[in-house]
Order: structure tokens, then sequence, then C-alpha cells
């Protein structure tokens, strides 16, 4: 054995029975969750030693695979233990921890889905997150793109999955011209999610996210909760790429860091281009729940 | 070693510069063709120890590699042999055979496909069909669905990709109903492509097929080519449903077989729910260009 095959420093994975250290995770090469990308997934948490609102993950990744009709073949209790294993064995005090159910695969040379035995893996690596030190203090500056998420006429887009390449292609675009992240919109125009979070303005003092097209995010639905308890107003509806440029404020939310600032889109400052207030109590409240006994699950170290 | 280990007769894959059995060739958990659908594909079919317009389908490969900004980091020739090197090994005098480039995986903590290693994987199989000899005898019942297929503004439909849960979740929708396959449409009621291929209508002694919002598929070229040389004339142009449900034949176009007949839709017949003449006529073209050195490139065994 090398050494790779003992080091789980960088991150552990279940797959077929047996826990892995994750540079050795793999998945056929015929499960359909690559070769049609037909799979679904869900990312939680660990800050401090306890995953942050676990049975939130754990309701949406059950009804992901409900909507897509696959079995995880694997109980509540059972996802949690492996999840816990994941993070014990990777020595983790603070952890991204994915959860993956796929197809699997028919015998060869059927195409029924119905026939194949779907499949769960998991792993837990070291926490992601989705802007740096710097970028969290400024604020980041992301691009609106011209490309158009899916829409849920082809693909549901409460069912977390891995359809990305109209996120991943209008990344490449925005980076390109020298943002940090990207929006992506809808034919109407309006910005929708990127890749990785939800989207929020702050218009006349209250909240405003998209209410349609849009993976119900546990951080996007914590963003909502907390901003009833502060007293601030909140809207679900489509919010026009116009008025985010125009906002007091906007901000991304994402398990990936939980509440972003975004300073600049395209370039141009949002408002005076600095972090400001609503966003900042935000911020704040987000890490302040995390030490709610009500939202977290220790890990069975 | 077990036997798995040494048996290439169900297939042989290339992965990480080897070549092994089908059953145990696997990609990184961690690599974003994955976890993102961030890849391409191509597949080839090998007939009577030979490719079928190989040229065409490594064309297409690295066409789509481009548009999404993967690069395969093999040349032509080597392609090719590794191609080859998979049906060889796999003792397959028909196959097919699919190349694939994945986006790899940047610096854990990296979100800038930019910094990803692409990769590069195939493999070799038995030849699939997508209907079976009863069906293609009889002709397919096809579901028209009212799922839409994932739009050109959100994924580029010429570049071959896995985003797949579209054509996945109509196909179930149409099982349920007791249809053999779907076609799924777009906003406009327009037919447009189903799970592994395009679709035609004989209307008026000519072909018409949907212009966009598809894969542009090297069947669907031969069959354009082949009604060319036959003196039929072809439309491309969008194919409202109701046009196809009244038109006198219906075909799909796929590697997988080749030109399938579609004799009912919904469970109702189209015309007189028979393989009509010209469906006939492109069928029995399809299998003689196979012989044509033109088109046929053969596998050094
Ligand atoms: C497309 C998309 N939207 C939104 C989100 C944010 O969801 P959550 O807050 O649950 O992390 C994610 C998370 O990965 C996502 O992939
Ligand atoms: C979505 C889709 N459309 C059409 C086709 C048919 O293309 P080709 O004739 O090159 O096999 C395929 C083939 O897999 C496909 O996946």
């Amino acid at each position: 054995m090398d050494d790779n095959a003992t080091d789980f420093s960088r991150g552990c994975a279940w797959q077929r029975g047996q826990y892995v250290p994750i540079a050795q995770a793999s998945i056929p090469m015929t499960d359909w969750g690559f070769l049609r990308s037909d799979a679904t997934y869900d990312v939680v948490t660990v800050w401090d030693g306890a995953f942050f609102r676990l049975d939130a993950h754990l309701d949406r990744f059950f009804a992901s695979c409900e909507r897509f009709r696959l079995d995880a073949g694997k109980s509540r209790a059972e996802v949690t233990d492996i999840l816990s294993q994941c993070v014990r064995r990777a020595g983790l005090r603070s952890s991204y921890v994915e959860m993956i159910a796929t197809r699997g695969q028919p015998a060869w040379g059927s195409r029924d889905p119905r026939q194949a035995v779907n499949q769960f893996y998991a792993f837990a690596v070291p926490f992601v997150w989705i802007a740096n030190e710097q970028q969290r203090e400024r604020g980041l500056d992301v691009a609106i793109s011209p490309v158009h998420r899916i829409p849920p006429s082809s693909v549901d887009p409460r069912a977390k999955n891995y359809h990305w390449n109209d996120l991943t292609m209008g990344l490449l675009g925005a980076l390109d011209q020298g943002a940090e992240s990207v929006l992506l919109t809808d034919p109407a125009g309006n910005v929708v999610e990127g890749p990785g979070f939800n989207v929020f303005a702050v218009v006349d003092g209250g909240l405003v996210t998209p209410a349609e097209g849009v993976l119900e995010g546990v951080t996007r639905r914590t963003v909502i909760e907390m901003a009833r308890s502060l007293g601030i107003p909140v809207q679900l509806r489509a919010l026009p790429a116009a008025e985010l440029r125009g906002a007091q404020e906007a901000f991304l939310s994402t398990s990936g860091g939980g509440v972003l600032p975004v300073t600049k889109l395209d370039g141009r400052a949002v408002a005076r281009g600095q972090v400001g207030p609503v966003t900042r109590r935000l911020v704040q409240t987000y890490w302040d729940w995390h030490r709610d006994p009500k939202y977290s699950t220790p890990v069975e170290y």
C-alpha cells in the first residue's frame, strides 16, 4: 500500500460499502450517474464539530431522490451515520460533506432506467469557501451572464442536480471578463442563481430573492428565517437584473460560506460599493445560529 | 487477480493510461465530469470490423471539446489508436465505442475550471441497439413528452453532453404510459429529439427534421446525404408535434441502430401504422453505405 492508500487527511469517501481516502474514491465509468448525469446530491457543512441544519439537508436529499425516482437505498439514520463516519475518519472539525444517489446501471443493452440498481456515495473534505477571506470582507465582483439557467420545464431545479454546463460556461465567461463569479439569467432578463448559490437584493430595506427556477437553498431558507426573526421584510418573486444592479445591497447565499456580500456587478459598484448594514447583520446572525442547538448535530468523533 | 481483472469479453476501457476490463473502469469521484457533468463525449460504432464514419465522429468530438473549452490532451491519431485498441482487446467485430473528455479537477477549494487538468477516457462494449429486432421490424411506439429539451440558450446542444435529466424523466413518463421511447418538445410545441436520437417526418414525400435545438447527429447527417443521393427532398426546420402525428412516415436516426421506424405516437398509428417505403429505403441504404470504403476505417485487430 502506498501512502495515498491510508491517508485520509484530505478527505474520506464512502463507496461500495467501504470508507476510502478521497484520492482513491471513484464511481464506475458505466454508472448513469456519470454517463447521463442521472443523479442527485446534497451538501451539508460541518462547523466546529457539528453539522449545520442536517435535517433540512436530509429532507431535501430524500425529496430530490423522489423527484428523480432514485432510491438511495439508505435510511436517514444510515445516511447520517455514513456522513459522520466520513467526517470522523478524515479528522475534520469543519467540513464540506456530500451525499449522492446515482441511477447505477441496468443490464448492458437495456435502456430502461427502472431496471437500474441505484447507488449511494458520500464524501467529506475540508470546508470549501465560495469566496476567500478578502472577498468576504470587501464583497465579490459578480458578472450577470447572458447564459440562461436551465429552465424548470426541462429539469426540476428543486431537485439538486449536476446539470451545471450552463453555470460552468457562464462562469468561464465571467472569469474571462475579470469578474469573480457569475449569476445566470432567465429569458425574461431576471437573475436566477449562480454556481453554488442563490441571490438576494436589498430593496427599500427589505429582501428580494427569486421565487422560481432555482434550488431552494437551505441557506436561502436560513436567510428568510433570519430576516423574519430580525423584522426584515422578504419578497419571493422574480428579480430583474436591472433591479439588482440598482439595489441598496446584494448578496449570495450558499452552504459554501453562508451570506456572501456582492459589492460589484460587472465591475460597477452596487450602491456605494461597500458591504451594507443589512448584509453585515445577516452574516453575523448566520454564524450565531451555528451555535443554536436547534440547528446543530454534533459529529461523533 | 480475480476473473474480472482479466476478462475483457464484456468490453474494454481506457483510463489513466491503461486498458482495463469495462467492469473495472472508473472515474475519480471528484472529477467535475461527474460532480458538475462537465464533460463532452462522442459515440462511434464498429460494424463488421470497421468504424463507420470515424472522421465525422472525431470532427464532432474535437468541436464539442472546443465549445466547452475542454482539452482532450490527445491528437486525432492518438484517439483513433486508443479506440481501436479498446475494440481489439475486447475482441469485438461490432461495437459501441465511446470517447470522453472531462474537466478533471483543479486544486481542492479552487472553483476555477481553467485550473483543472482535463482527462480523456474511452471504452468499447458490444453494440447497443436502441430498438430490438421486433421493434425494428414493426416500428416503435414513441410518446411525445411535455418535458422540454434543455434549450440552446442554456446548453449548446451541438456539443454532445451528458445533460440527460430531461430525456430520462421524459423516458420514465413514456415507459409508464406503455410507450417504448420518447420525443421531447420545445415550448412552442415542436418535437426536438429523444434519448440518443434525432427525429424525421416524411411529409409530401420529402423529409423534415428539426433544424435547431438538437445534436447534429452523424446519422441525421447520413440520412440527409442519403436522401440527397436518392433524390428525396429534405427540409431542416421546426417540426410541430401535430405535423409529426399527421405525417406519412416517421423515423429516428441514431448511431444506436441507424434508421429506426416509428409506427405509433402515444399509442396511435402514424398513417396506417406500418413501416413505410421511404423509411425502408433509407434503412437499406444506411447498411449499404457501411460497405463504402469512403465511410469505413478498418479496426486493426
Ligand atoms: C444551483 C445552486 N443554487 C443554490 C445553491 C445554494 O444552496 P444551499 O444554500 O443549500 O447550499 C446551490 C448549492 O450548491 C446550488 O448548487
Ligand atoms: C441527444 C441526442 N440526439 C441525437 C443523437 C444521435 O446522434 P448520432 O446519430 O450521432 O448517434 C444522440 C446520440 O447519442 C443524442 O444523444
